[in-house]
């Protein structure tokens, strides 16, 4: 049985409803803690679930911020540093990652008890217990006229991953790495595989790789 | 134990890798199935792991088009007319979403099985076995300059929720729904739900809801 809204129905609904609903909408998403520092050196951790892939060759990534968000330490870090890193979630963290969008006014690790560590020399942070650890340099960013929201573009210069869960193809097994996925705005999951399957061509019968 | 990469060995690597790599590194991607239609009325369907959420007030939604692809009856046919449909996957209909990329010159709807539903008079077509249907118009569109990748804005202006998978406080349970999601190019998976958590706030313990 299926219900029906239009735009009318759904701009008079409550906001918290709203929200709760258009949030909803996309389906899963990807769960990502930011890590970036200050120049005053003060480290900063946040999830975000509007990260996404831009291109392999060179390997880019965008991220999108809201434009109403009343401190937005992540964004000013980095496009003060000019790095950032992002850090896949696991079943082990996902409790303290969502507790690291609280306000805090200091470190996000120290609040949350995440350990943080610097790899190589590479500027912003990362979180230890992470089993994909992105760093990443500023590219660009632009403002979406439409509502305020903020694209930040970054280029990857950096991946450590858990050897466990890379395929020699170079896909990620990102059940067996734990990785979890996040629906409307505080609800999280995990994956289950159901299949992988072959490149489709027309009149040409799919199969599981 | 840890592998590393950096950019240099990134671009070093086999084209084939570095792309099932890359498309790995966001983490779970949502799965929507677009169903738009040419002025000519041939209608079209093609699977997107690129829709995010843009905003609520208004409901907008965003989507990301590649810029090597060959053909993009899809883009072409939102900037024609004007309208596309968003239908959530589910593991009944998963092969025939992933089937509907294969480049086909008629409809991906004929040419997979799946079969195409109009709901109101909205203009471009929906699939009948998706348990999440949005109908939405075209806002605006712009070129990122980094690599030529296509930013698409739609405004919601319609929604179909199988009313089971609706709560009262506007969220979907999207694991009794069925969503697929998918990770790199070609893998399927169902969320398996870990928690629901309270809104985060400094000095405030967590709880389940």
């Amino acid at each position: 049985m299926m219900k029906h809204f239009d735009k009318a129905s759904i701009m008079e609904a409550e906001s918290a409803f709203r929200r709760d609903f258009i949030n909803c909408l996309s389906g899963y998403k990807s769960l990502n803690l930011i890590g970036t520092k200050s120049l005053k050196g003060i480290s900063n951790l946040s999830p975000f679930s509007q990260v996404f892939h831009i291109g392999a060759t060179p390997p880019l990534v965008g991220i999108l911020f809201r434009p109403h968000t009343v401190e937005r330490h992540t964004l000013e870090n980095i496009l003060e540093t000019g790095y950032f890193t992002l850090n896949h979630v696991t079943e082990e963290f996902y409790r303290e990652a969502h507790q690291s969008a609280a306000r805090y006014s200091g470190s996000e690790f120290e609040a949350t008890g995440l350990e943080e560590e610097y790899l190589g020399d590479f500027f912003a942070p990362f979180v230890v217990k992470s089993k994909v650890k992105l760093g990443c340099s500023f590219v660009e960013s632009q403002t979406l006229k439409v509502n305020g929201t903020e694209l930040l573009i970054g280029a990857i210069e950096h991946v450590w991953v858990d050897k466990k869960g890379l395929r020699s193809d170079g896909s990620l097994d990102l059940n067996l790495l734990g990785t979890v996925t996040v629906t409307g705005l505080d609800e999280y999951h995990v994956g289950k595989k159901i299949a992988r399957l072959s490149y489709p061509k027309p009149g040409k019968e799919l199969e599981e790789i």
